[in-house]
């Protein structure tokens, strides 16, 4: 496969498929040698593509099913035609590189697993988004965000190998650190297979293991990975987006208060700017979905052209380094 | 007991005596029908108080040692001298009516578990803070913050009779609402115990249960008592201090980056007053340690005199409305 090709569902998200194809327009311009496979309405699609498109870069294929399990039962949708099954379908019979979606999560989690398989070891498929920190560029993987509410120590092992790697080629640094979110930093702390894991993490020489983090550090940035159940890494993530959330609306409403704090803000405009673009998910816009047999990405429902970019931006740099071909070879 | 008597554990803490002294004798100022035993460092303690102090509203009891838990196991602390103890025994001997610390959490609760007892049909006890939200002189309580990693869904039932009493005296409102803490909000979501919970309370006419909220949700003040097993509850707890001050820290990194934004900063200081205040735990300053027989409260370790001033008029609240018999009495 000389030419490299991203597989991107548009459908099942908030603002329409417009966002998806002006980042895709944006991204194939600046990457000459990458073509994107826009999946979905085919009429709202061209609608929002100049008439003389470039055919090389992209293709159009027309599904416009979105895919939505009901009762948590993923298997009846593999059967069913729908744009996140397409797109996976490219990846499976290897006329893609990667998929991009910002479908419902829980489904293409399931589907991401059920078509294109775990890698041989790995125990379990996991989220994990790249959060922002106080210090500039930097940021932390969050592992497991959601998928998984129970686990076992192993799937810790073998998530520290396969985010090392990813954090490696994504951020450029060798020897990540990796901690388990608890509820304490000390050993006797949180469940038993917060115990197990810290065991069987100590003893690895493969992973850059710390110890037991609390979440009140992650924001810091002194920790580069932070493994957590399903359950506490969903909260982790929640709690911290809404936080900055309402702290920010507050702030807003405080500053808006009256003519003079106007003034004030009007003089910080570029600080208040700073905080939010460093705080912006945009940038990087997405949590990839671990474990599968693919370079799989999902970006939020209610993404932008500016989202979808940063998402193309890390499956580009995610194709180029090879971090699946890395991670299949670590977990032999 | 005419005289309302509070038991205030000076050890353990980080500042020493002085920050609780201090707001032991401005609150006694404001409430002369209060009497309050100061335990510690007697010579300590007689340093940071006038030498005319009013005995008949100040007593102490000198008690250096500090109580902590080695290995998890309280027991043998029951039997040792402590400042800690030596409060919780004043309660249990009926010689006043609430105890303040701010000494070790877990030693804390397990002691105040062992001496105080646990209330009829009450299975755990349980940490209690009191958090700000974005609307102003709004709290919720969230509960179990961290006490027990294990629940079962009689727990929820427990914790959500025991939090509406005090939700309903110390913010004076009637039928405050009441959340599970979820990773969303709808019903097949989270654990096994999650979903009985869930039918518990929704079947329960003395709660006015609103069903699985999400934690990027808490701030905005829409529910009033966010329950959660104490894994959960901790973390929420422990991400949204760090968001909170870390967010604070880049901002004003930010604003002090140059000279022009100093200025915009200076005129904006009453707005950043305002934010901080909002957000500011000394304002409650503390969290209850629930369901045990007593008037049970604990200050973070690093207080200062206003966090501990807002801890003690918590515990007028609640002695003032008879928060226990009240408890005591909807339990039975």
């Amino acid at each position: 496969m000389e030419q490299k090709i991203i597989a991107f569902d548009l459908m099942g998200t908030d603002g329409g498929v417009k966002p998806g194809i002006d980042a895709t327009l944006t991204f194939l311009k600046q990457n000459p040698d990458y073509k994107i496979v826009l999946i979905g309405d085919e009429v709202e699609i061209k609608k929002n593509l100049p008439a003389d498109f470039n055919k090389k870069q992209i293709e159009i294929i027309n599904e416009k099913n979105v895919a939505k399990m009901k009762d948590n039962n993923a298997r009846t949708l593999l059967k069913e035609n729908s744009s996140m099954m397409s797109a996976l379908n490219l990846i499976a019979e290897n006329k893609a590189s990667s998929v991009l979606s910002a479908g419902d999560s829980g489904t293409y989690l399931a589907l991401a697993t059920l078509k294109l398989k775990r890698i041989n070891n790995v125990s379990r498929a996991a989220f994990m988004p790249m959060i922002p920190t106080l210090i500039e560029n930097k940021y932390f993987l969050l592992l497991d965000a959601g998928a998984n509410l129970e686990v076992k120590p192993e799937y810790f092992e073998q998530w520290a190998l396969i985010s090392s790697i990813f954090y490696k080629f994504l951020f450029k640094k060798e020897n990540p650190s990796v901690g388990i979110i608890n509820i304490g930093t000390e050993e006797y702390k949180g469940f038993e297979y917060h115990k197990q894991a810290n065991e069987l993490l100590k003893n690895n020489l493969n992973v850059n293991y710390k110890g037991f983090i609390e979440t009140r550090d992650l924001l810091q940035g002194n920790i580069d990975i932070a493994l957590a159940d399903g359950y506490a890494g969903n909260i982790t993530l929640k709690t911290m987006e809404g936080t900055v959330l309402n702290f920010s609306k507050l702030m807003k409403e405080k500053l808006m208060k009256n003519f003079f704090r106007k003034i004030g803000a009007l003089i910080l405009k570029s600080a208040f700017k700073e905080v939010k673009e460093r705080f912006d998910y945009r940038n990087v816009g997405a949590a990839w979905v671990i474990g599968v047999n693919g370079i799989v990405i999902k970006s939020h429902g209610s993404s932008d052209a500016k989202a979808y970019l940063g998402a193309l931006n890390q499956i580009k740099i995610a194709i180029e380094s090879q971090v699946l071909t890395k991670i299949i070879k670590a977990l032999e």
